[in-house]
């Protein structure tokens, strides 16, 4: 039975109270480091099953998302002795380093992107990410003036988000409806995005409407960049495990006041193939999206059982 | 000096008391009409210089208009004889005609348009067009089964206009996010958007969003169609006059209460090149975009004066 | 009622005695010739209900056939005077014109198709037509030397016959299943084709794998040449009328001996947009397909009344 | 025989002293005019046989040009009458009628071809013609700030006097090796090109280079415009006669004394497909490449029996 | 001298008698067990020289086959120890582990390859393989339910046996002709092949037809799936080596009795860039193409001796 | 204080008398070790700052080179032991290991990819590398026949060395302008360059003319191999930073006594994306671009604490 600590992380997990991906992470990996110093287990091997099943329980909250499992992934990898002090003291370890690495990851992402960046360059954003933003942020504290374009991203107009913070970052920004996007593309430099998702093919999982941009972007040679924590790979995509694309409420397309009578499609996101990304850029620096298994497998193994094994 | 009626129309279009391209066009028809009964001229020098003067009023309105010109193109291009009864019953008679035709226009377009499609289609819709509606009308008429993704169309959502028609043809109709087009497409047969003026270079103005739909669809071979009666044809751009891109209000995009402090870009339409069109459906009946120009000028002569010695 | 002689060649036109796009039109014009000679209408107007009702029994013998109508077409169309002689004369005559222009079209055809080649060129054919052979029989005879990769063209094999016929005008001539072209499309110069009818918007009806070869050959910048009579202009589709394609016999892919328990799908044709093809050649010239709807137009009228009022 | 006059043009064309689109068209027309005056003829059809003799010892000086053969159709076809003096008036008429539309035609393009550009707009040219500077003129004239990017050109570096006239017009003139163009093509609103030649088909014959640079820039969606005057449309392509790709002298690409001993290889045009190509500019508006054979056919006849009966 | 089994399998190998990708591994692999457990050498030294000329002499069987050096370097790298006996059991469990593997391959690819697939997806398929048909049963297995449509696969037909399997297990199934595949790709949600090598530059080589279906759907956004076990990596390749393209029978494609007298050519395989494939599933998790260099690496070393030092 | 070797080889550098991406980084190699052995410092703390300095002094002089940071990166990882003279050993034992290795590479790289040609080939090349050489040689030595096409690459032709090298190699070599490319390249099985550096995400820098070269090959599937040393993989763009393209002179592309008064831009290079390369040659073996940060990686770390700190 798991503590009092994890399943209250848990349930406020399953109830979407802790929301977004580093936050999930953080909230279960302090779960784990809990677990580890109030777990009364007396030896190694039922030490471990208590973390483990610690684990289980708040994997299980949200089976189909990213960054939870990967931060249990790298705690539990982190777990070793031969007594339970020394397992006791790994894991809280594990869940520090874990918490720095966190802490640290978007300003290194940031950092990196924000290179990619000329002097005077336009970029377009779609959604709102704060990865992305980072990117953008570095750019401009470096000295670099950059201007954009931010689609206001339908339904629910993230788009709004980001440009009040390109606004305060100094960006001379201006907002378009997402239909105008093509129109501008002769304008634009760059197109900066985010990611809910990346797969162990290159493809990476965002806001519905990604896909059709980096499409056009990319075959009118104006390059896509996605911006990525290592958190955001999925290694159970390496096993071919689809990352499901999400139905949301008709409501967020179609106020029901307007009293029309139609079906809605509100997909939340799409899938954009490598093929049309120029660059991933994560805290470990830039890859080609292609090639993103290389950092997934170094985080998350090769065959991660629990990944592979299901 | 023109008569209390020509002046009266020239102000209400002017004032955009007279909206839309089929209305315009027909208002300013009759004001020749009532202009020709009306003139007191005793000669027919004096005559046609009455409803030449009638129709320069009428034109100097709304300069970059499509429709409004092409009316009065078609009213004069019918004004002959040798006398004033003669010259007036001409004109009287042109008007006739032209209304007739515009009566028939439509219907006569959305018979061919509707043929393109096939029973158990999928059609994807940007914005709202009567003509295009007719098309689907039609084909619904025949006894074909449709189902539609319709765009919204922000900023003025008149996609919600379409699916409300749509629904009441009995199309099965789904209301989607303009960034979701591009994940549909797949589903999709046809793409079928209206126009607001065809150049005589193929390409079409139509409400924003549409060139990159139709780039999108046609790289990946879904079909489009423009449906577009030829008063949209523009034969000022066989002289290479530009259509001028409107820029609307930002408080279509931006509610001012939202606070946000940026600008906003508000194009009304952008420019598809004739490489993303399949086919121009008009009430003379569908024609390649390139080859658009041969209506153009049947209808308003290879060489009309009043474009080239501008 | 209709005489014996248009009764019979509509007869064997309905169950397929006769067959081919030109000998189907040979067949009707001279049916409509006999019907004149023969016709004991004492007025011009029982005369012309004469004819125009042998010409209604032969049309709808084939209703979606290409050839068929269009000869009907050309003969009503030369059908004038003011008296039962003068029409009678009329009739005869314009079937001999037609017959003339029929017999000399494939020459001419070919010798302008011809000319696209040069001395040393590899074609890659699809199918077979004899239109598309007379091409390269012109520029075989101008001195020129040409190869050939001829794909076998499943399921009828078609490619066989034009392999053979390839190789008696001493064309240097290379089978290879339809799944090679790709591979073979680096050492080709031109792709030549025929067609089954031409649409107005410039799409080509073909043999089954067309549309395919078209695409991948115009996109890697090998240029596609349709050969084409203006025979197979098809007015109908001016009215946005579709072209049927026929689903053909299961057997014809699979032999019931195989004993395989499978569905088949055995489109006879496809439809090639107008954007993968250069040019089609036809006995008037050679057109970008996006125009021929001019040639269509010259031919049969821009509003033929049995195409728009149906 | 022919009269002097046309002896020495002829000498003169085929040496080429006289060289250039247009001026071989003026002169040849001139000669024509020479011998409707000179000839001794007493009866219509003598004259007839000497214009046309003149003719024909004129179009053999450059048989596969493209300016001289339609310069003596339109002559041609201007001789009317019933006697020898009606006859040489209606030659003469031609051939003034001939020289004012050679000599307004630039002109009249140039006004259509300016109004494609839009105020603060960047243009890429390459080589050199008169008809695109025609165009950026106009614009200049009209009040309208270009900045351009001149492809050198190489072998011959006509870029160099492309440079200077623009630079003269006002133009922000910058100066790239040919192989600079993709790189510059984000930061270009035109491409704008002239043309040797026009084909049935709508591919444009122009100078090495053209036909890789369009594709570049339209498969980005930089519009592609050719700026060349209805003398250059080719009326022996519509029988399908190619447009010889002359090979010019080795001595342009390598200088001899540099020692180098391998083979060079110096084509003086590519062909470039239509659809890379957004409009042709003409004196008679503009089109797109694929329905221009519709003002051949305006010009030179549909069937002009010197194209087809060779 | 190698032993008398070693012998055998070779021949049996040279003879085809053994075929298939699998079966030869798994007879090369067995062949060294058995050398390593009948070599009477008394020194490691000697040992190791036995085994070593025992993969030597399999390996040039078939210089250019994949899987079977492929099987060696995987026995000969688990070769280890200080003595003759230590030798001897490693390579004896080297042969046990690599066989283990492959029992498991397949199934453990499948696994990977049907989560690729949703519920209601049809899947386009060339050829016939194993490990593709291995990703639509574990689908299938896991409650989707799947369509299929077949090419045929000229000139073999080897998907009449695919289409026989599919049926099996109850996918409905569509057999086409292969020019019928782009027709049918609107209404296919995945084209899935196997393959004959992979490139360590992450082009695919398989069956003729495979490059040109690939290209068509990806360029139209179908995603490309290969299914290829690790075996089937070409580890020569990283050193540039080529993939040979045999060309077969040409009685494969032309019946002898046809009396055809044309030439055939009938390359069994070509080449498929990485960028029209979207993933490649493998018993050990699924790739970017171009990544796919990591496996090999990880498999057959980064640089093997027997690849670089040719 | 750096040795005087290092002071002396540093300004060389810098001021350009030492050039050539393997001459400078040999010279640095060769100055690290002079350094070692010159040092007097007598504890290894001291020892390790004296190279670590003269590493920093080196690395100054050019600080957006590739090879130069690379080579002292390489001697710098070698460093190892307790005492001075271990150290000092192993940083003279790292430099001979890097010039071996480097003297190696360009004939290791031109064997794999001399592989990638096959008996008759023709193979397009732009700018002069001696890698790109290295693969033709090889290919040459192997039997193979090549023939190219050299393009003459503006402004500074290198294109005459690589085509009087190729000419000497027995290749059947053709220089064509720079604008002729497109022209020939269906007559093209290959294009070949070389790289001036090659960044994480793939991206190749090279010559300006490269990446507008390898666009339209690819369309096309014209196979395009990029030849560069990993001495060209640049580290620092793992972190975002992006390397320079330089202005070059503009007196290169203009003569100044032309007399020509324009603007001329310059650029030295051009970036090429991932997805217009088919594969990377390295002395490593071949790579997807895409993928080559695996062997990044594997020479100058995952993260170099002097690429990502900065």
């Amino acid at each position: 039975m798991v503590s009092d600590a994890v399943a209250d992380t848990a349930e406020r997990i399953a109830s979407m109270d802790v929301r977004g991906a580093a936050t999930i992470a953080r909230a279960a990996a302090d779960a784990l480091a809990v677990e580890a110093r109030e777990s009364d287990a007396d030896t190694p091997g039922a030490f471990r099953a208590d973390v483990t099943a610690a684990a289980d329980r708040l994997r299980e909250t949200r089976p189909t998302a990213v960054s939870l499992p990967n931060a249990l992934r790298l705690v539990l990898g982190g777990m070793r002795g031969e007594s339970v002090p020394e397992l006791r003291e790994s894991v809280i370890t594990a869940v520090e380093d874990f918490r720095a690495e966190l802490d640290a990851a978007q300003d290194d992402l940031g950092r990196v992107g924000g290179r990619r960046f000329a002097d005077g360059d336009t970029v377009m954003t779609h959604c709102h990410s704060t990865d992305a933003l980072a990117c953008v942020e570095h750019a401009v504290e470096s000295g670099k003036s950059l201007s954009a374009y931010v689609k206001e991203t339908r339904p629910r107009k993230q788009g709004h988000i980001t440009a009040e913070r390109l606004r305060e970052l100094g960006v001379e920004t201006t907002i378009i409806v997402d239909s105008a996007a093509h129109h501008f593309l002769p304008e634009t430099d760059h197109v900066l995005v985010g990611a809910d998702a990346v797969r162990a093919d290159g493809a990476v999982v965002n806001k519905i409407g990604t896909a059709g941009l980096a499409a056009s972007a990319s075959e009118r040679d104006v390059p896509v960049t996605v911006a990525a924590q290592t958190l955001k790979l999925a290694p159970r995509t390496l096993a071919g495990h689809p990352i499901e694309i999400e139905e949301r409420d008709p409501g967020e397309v179609l106020d029901p006041d307007d009293g029309l009578d139609v079906a809605v499609a509100n997909p939340a996101f799409d899938v954009t193939p490598a093929r049309y990304i120029d660059a991933v850029v994560t805290e470990r620096g830039q890859y080609a999206p292609e090639s993103l298994v290389t950092l997934m497998r170094d985080r998350y193994g090769d065959r991660p059982d629990d990944v592979f094994s299901e």
